[in-house]
């Protein structure tokens, strides 16, 4: 079994990556999991065909966990893709982070963390203690980095970096860096800079997802686009980043930038 | 004192927002301090032209609090705004809201938490206790919502509205709702959609923000656009949202949408 992270800045596309991404995993013949830990649980709606499952944070806290039983908290979605929404705290009160790992602890009681590849998807805004949980309990053992070309987008990458070299020198941690996706704006030089940025971080650029209005078109039809324009382009990319990440047996201890460095590098990139 | 606080989705314009709206109340002959609340730390760059101040968080981890003076923290921007950094925890360790409490509580003994205004900015994405913290522990007391007429965005800004509803109860807590920003993505419909959603969760649409090129074009020259382009239809829009916000003597306590009849709301206004 594989268990694989995507994480980024919110806004870049994140979830519809990995959405896309299990949803061309599962087309491989794959038996694939996805877990939203997102508190905007808007991970998995796309291969649930606009459905927003019962999150299992809810559920706890309505029931309490021993009434859970694995139908209340995974639900089938295309190519029989099998969904989770972590949720989020409290408004206002509690951790995202212990949110997440009851999550993962739920699911290991109900034996419900198996098949071919977990896809975990997780908000990389805030690498608290919290939203680190995935890496840090050796769930996630291969993480995947998405970015856009723009400054805030790559220091976001950049900070998660940081988390995984820190928490590689920790016993329980078994986490590693898969690659960098880049998932485009359309910036100028974009492919260009996050295929350096990567460099630099001792990582690779493993896909390059160009941008294209099929996505928002599938989308507005509560699909991904594997399943509303199979034979599309962009489709074919997000194949290419199944075959890619499932064979994938290169990982790195990357080694992040400093905010100067950061900046600097982004300069060269972009014309002031 | 006025203490207010802007929270929004990640993405959204909220540190423009912000930034502006104290370049535009500092205009009005206001002692300004603007405190960024956002792990990414890029609140108060264009108030500063395009300097990162050191955070407090590192300083604190570099060499404890206790020998952090005012001028190792508060650093003077735009028409002399005091801006300040609260930084994040280090990647994959620790919380982010006990980093913004340790901030505040650094300021309080500096005797740096004054002035006419104090603006806060705060990630909207997660609001777990951490980010509530400026609400939770009396310090904001007026919230303002920034969003775009997107459904997450409308979803987050909904979110927020929720612990404030939830923290109003405490005793502490001194927080209530001050108004809706709408930071316009120039989607169809935009305006009434946001007026209507800060309507119905008992609240008012305070200002309307169209996208402007102007922003980017001053965002490249490390400025604002209230400083960049002081006489553009833009920098009106800042300084009359500056004279509102001072002026406001309205706030609510908010009613927040269930989930099923936020995205039934949305379906309203979007045609899909």
């Amino acid at each position: 079994m594989k268990q694989i992270a995507l994480y980024g800045k919110g806004g870049i596309g994140k979830s519809t990556t990995a959405a896309n991404l299990s949803a061309a995993l599962a087309g491989e013949g794959l038996d694939i999991l996805q877990i939203g830990c997102d508190p905007k649980h808007d991970s998995t709606r796309m291969l649930m065909h606009g459905t927003w499952i019962p999150t299992v944070l809810d559920l706890i806290r309505e029931r309490g966990d021993e009434k859970i039983t694995v139908d209340d908290v995974v639900y089938r979605g295309f190519r029989g893709v099998r969904c989770v929404e972590a949720g989020g705290p409290e408004p206002g009160i509690g951790c995202a982070g212990r949110g997440i790992i009851a999550t993962f602890q739920l699911l290991e009681r109900l034996n419900a963390l198996k098949g071919d590849v977990i896809v975990y998807d997780v908000l990389g805004d805030v690498v608290c203690g919290g939203f680190a949980m995935p890496m840090r309990e050796g769930y996630a053992q291969e993480i995947y980095l998405v970015t856009s070309g723009e400054l805030m987008s790559i220091y976001a990458a950049n900070n998660i970096a940081k988390a995984i070299a820190r928490l590689s020198r920790r016993v329980r941690s078994r986490c590693t860096l898969g690659g960098v996706i880049c998932n485009a704006k359309n910036i100028e030089g974009e492919r260009e800079l996050v295929d350096e940025f990567a460099r630099r971080i001792g990582s690779r650029l493993i896909a390059y997802i160009p941008r294209s209005r099929i996505v928002q078109v599938a989308e507005l039809q509560k699909q991904t686009v594997v399943e509303y324009a199979p034979e599309s382009d962009q489709a074919a990319v997000y194949q290419e980043l199944a075959r890619t990440v499932y064979g994938n047996e290169t990982t790195s201890i990357p080694t992040p930038l400093e905010m100067d460095e950061l900046e600097s590098f982004a300069l060269e990139f972009v014309q002031v």
